[in-house]
This record gives structure tokens, sequence and C-alpha cells, in this order.
């Protein structure tokens, strides 16, 4: 999320940019699917030749160009356009950390209607749209564990360092919306570790885990639920563990103030937008959910996961 | 616009911010639909009070006002918010300059169905709605002029200052979208001039406009039409004029880079979006089309016309 700079004389400016501002995801939208900023990694530079490359006019890629450089993804010298070092990485359909493929989950068609009736969700205090993204049926929680693979790569190593810290952990139980379990199965399958990874199928809060693990993993999952139905999770986790084990929680951690650092601290509107009682999480809720669990000692371990944090819970 | 600040390292969160940029749309439209702004500017300043005012869930209006504080548009301390300077002046019901009503006409079901298609409309030059919002028949125009009315009476007051330096125009022509013609005359009848403010429906172009004018006024008209569009019609207003008048045109007008100054620059992809072939043109530009249509100097005026400047063509 951009700096925000305060303008010195009001201005209707913010007001104006600020309800333009889905035109953004918009122009990042079509330039994943016209592969514009893959066209430009291939050296196209001008409009002309990026056009003819994505199959464009040449007047559209143009103007699409000069907005993803208004906004930071591309540069430009004269008519020549180049991509920003993220754009290079992440938007590239050649790079092997290319995230093109989860615009799709991001945009569903669900996440979407339930930010267009927003106003009926802060009316009500939640999604306007009953179970929201949580529907047990939902199939859009495959295509988000497909695209966000590449993405957690990185991520999930600086974790599993982090966590590698405090002692191996020979057994692990890894919490997973369920629908996922055959897209990690195949991950599975391409890592070469199928015949240690064996599933537990069905809902989280009904399976029974078995016991005297030496880590649970919780990535991404407590923010879709209230602290009560959390509390109640955490201490189905904590029965897991052996004495010692530990809780490893990976969220979107805001800062007390809840509105720093940025991108944490927007997810709120997410969970609102598009579930009953989710939301983000600060590292004081989660340490008063986990004790509330039987935990004994809660902490935030210091690096960035990605733009998740790590929180241990330790039993 | 906010201020882009480059990151150091590259990081997925700009593409993640991108992609849930529309999130900012829907909570503008949100909070002006529930009041939340006006409910501040009550003396409401914590979420409790704020929902209680706004009918609304305590959790909904949290997660919105902390949404709305990250984005800018209020302040926080402890659990007490505020308005910051614009939303103030431009998004209090009570305020003279409310700007609430503006967001219908931006945020018409076209101008977003032109945006959702808008590969297609990269692909093509042009919007993928046939004639977008030009099209004759369009009600939002009406719509429009009424939202713009408050927002307008600023800038306006600003032009005709600016147009007074250059002598006094006695007899002036105000090119406006033909639908809005029963707005202006409201308008007109509510600043008691309306017995010097004879109207001449139908379209721009084909309309006759008689003659002996000492001022035509362009407000916001060109960046519908391309340039040899734009050219015809500155040659209507050239044949219109005295000698000496003048065309005063007020537009967005982005520097020769086409990506600064932020809004302006970023007017094209709108223009892209909703019109065939409309866009956002340089003082160059704008120069050329009037000298291509007559005109024998063509100023860009120093003052700001709220987010326009002002383009004086003279004949």
């Amino acid at each position: 999320m951009a700096t925000i700079v305060p303008h010195q004389q009001p201005t209707p400016e913010r007001f104006f940019n600020a309800i333009n501002a889905y035109e953004l995801t918009e122009a990042m939208k079509a330039a994943i699917e016209v592969e514009l900023f893959t066209a430009i990694a291939e050296g196209n530079t001008a409009a002309a030749t990026i056009a003819k490359r994505c199959d464009a006019a040449e007047r559209g890629v143009r103007i699409l160009c000069d907005f993803l450089t208004i906004h930071g993804f591309l540069t430009n010298e004269g008519t020549e356009y180049a991509l920003a070092p993220d754009a290079a990485l992440f938007l590239d359909r050649h790079s092997r950390a290319y995230l093109g493929t989860a615009m799709e989950f991001l945009l569903t068609r669900r996440v979407r209607e339930g930010h267009a009736r927003l106003a009926e969700a802060v009316r009500r205090g939640g999604t306007a749209l009953g179970e929201g993204t949580l529907e047990r049926e939902n199939p859009d929680w495959v295509k988000f564990a497909e695209a966000m693979m590449p993405l957690m790569h990185g991520p999930s190593e600086i974790m599993a360092a982090e966590l590698r810290k405090g002692g191996e952990a020979h057994k692990v139980l890894d919490i997973a919306a369920s629908h996922v379990l055959e897209v990690a199965m195949k991950n599975a399958q391409a890592m070469g570790v199928v015949d240690r990874y064996p599933l537990l199928p069905g809902s989280a809060f009904e399976t029974d885990f078995g016991g005297d693990y030496d880590l649970v993993l919780i990535p991404n999952f407590l923010h879709h639920f209230d602290p009560p139905t959390c509390t109640t999770f955490m201490r189905k986790v904590y029965a897991a563990l052996k004495p010692g084990g530990r809780a490893a929680i990976a969220e979107l951690v805001p800062n007390p103030d809840r509105v720093t650092p940025p991108t944490a601290a927007a997810f709120s509107m997410m969970m609102l937008a598009t579930t009953p009682t989710g939301d983000a999480y600060t590292f004081a809720e989660l340490e008063s959910i986990s004790k509330n669990a039987g935990f004994v000692r809660v902490e935030l371990a210091p690096p960035e996961i990605g733009l998740d944090r790590l929180v241990i819970a330790y039993r």
C-alpha cells in the first residue's frame, strides 16, 4: 500500500482517487490477461511492439502502460517502458515467482460480491453473503491452493528455518482448508515426501487429529473465525501436542493500533466483506486466544513470513 | 493518488494491494451510504456511538473506520476517530462542499462495466461498450450535472477570475453535454440570471451556435473525442467567436510524460474504459488541435481549476 502524503490544502482529489480505486484492480487484471508484463520482459519496450505481442491496440497498450507507470509497476523513459523490480519478479509469466495465477482466486465472484454489498456487511457486522467464502463446498479454495503454491515457497522456507531454531519437529500436523488436500497431495508427490505425508480429511473442527505432535502448523486459518471459535480450535490443537510441543500460527498481524502496517491492518476489511465473523488479529488477541486454550507462553517471532507474521504458542 | 514509495526488496505486497484496490472504492461507497463521515462530524467518535448513529454494527463500523484511517480519510487516537480535513470538507453531508452525491455518477453501472471489460478495451483500443458513456440517451449525464454543481462552484470562480484578466466577456457560449440543459436552467434560476441565459439545445456538433461571441467555455468536453473530432469541433467554435475572442478549455491536462500529475494522467484510463476514442490530452495536443482549427495563440493558464487546468485559445 502506498504511503499517504497529506495534502496541504483540502482537495477533492483524494475522494476521486478513492472512488476510482477499482480502476487499478481492473488495470492489473487486464494487464495480466493480455500478458503485458510478460511482453515487456521479452524485450518489447514501445507501445507498438508490446501491442503486437499482446495482440492488442497500440492506443490501449499505451494508456494501460502509462497507468501502470503511475502506479509503480512500470517505469518509462520517453516512449520506452520497462518493468519495475516487483513486476519483473512476480508478473512475468516466465518468472519462477509468477503471481498472475493468484489473481483468479483473489477476484472470485463471491469475494467481489461481498465487497459490492459492503454497506450491508457494515450494518450487520459480517458478510452479506451468509457463510461468505467459508461455505463448505466452495471450489475457490482449490484455485487458491494451486495459485498460492509458488508464492508460499519462499515464506514457508523462512517459517521452517525459524521453527527449526526451537528444535527439530518429528511429528507435524498442518492445518488447511479441507478442500485443498488434493492439491497438497500433488505438492507432496512433487516434493517426493508422499510416504511420510498422511492426510486427515474433514473439518479441522471435527476430525480427530490424533496426538503426540511436536508441532502444529496453523497458516492463515484463524482469521476466518471469531475469537471464541479460535479458542475452541486452539484447545483441540493443544490437546494434540506433546508436552513442550508448539503451535505455529502464521497470520497477517496488525499492530495494536489496528491501522499499521497497512496491508495487514487492511485485511480486516476482506474478512468483514467475505466472512461472518473473521478478522485480522493483533498479537495480543492471538496471545489471549492461545492462553485461553491452555498454552503457557506465546511469542511473536521476528521474521516476516511474506505478508504474515509467525506467532508461536508453547504447550 | 498517494505518492508511491518504492520498496527496497521486491515484494508481492504491491501486487496484492493493486488487485485489492477495489476494496477502497467499495469502502468509500459503504461509508457514504451509511453516513459514516456525517456521523463523525456530528460528534460521534467511538465505534459504538458511530454505529448507533449509522444504524450499523459496532464491529462493521470499527473495521470500516480502521480501513478509512489507513487510507487517510480518518485519523484515530486510541479508540476515538476523527475526520481528516478533506473528509470534513467534502464528505460530511452538512458541508456546503459535500461530494457524496457525486459518487452515484462516478460509479454508474456502465462506467463499472467498461472497466470490468478492460482487457477487451485494451485489445480494441477503445471501450468494449460500443458508444460507452457517449450514447445519446444516457441519463447518467443528468445525475452528473446535479452531482457536480457543488463541486464546480469553487473551480468555476477561479476560472472566471482568470478569464476576467483578459477583459470582460459580454457574449458567452457555454458548451455542455446536451442532456444537462434542464439542470443548467435550474441553476440559472437559482442564481437569478435566467433572463440572460438562453439555451441552445441539441448536439454541440450540429446545433447552430450563432456568432459574435467574446468567449466560448469548453469545460471537460474535448476528452471524450479523438483529436480530429476535437479539431472539427474547435473550427466550429472558432467560427462563432469575434475576432480577438477566446475559447476557454478546461481539462485534466497531463504533462508531456503522460504519467504526471497522477490524477490527470490516470484519467486516460477512464476514457479508454468508457469511450471509443477519448483521452486526457497534454497541453501540446490541445495546442495542436486548437491551431489546426485556426486559433492563433494557445496558452496554459497558471491556476489549477479543481483537478483541471485552463487552456485559452485566442482567435
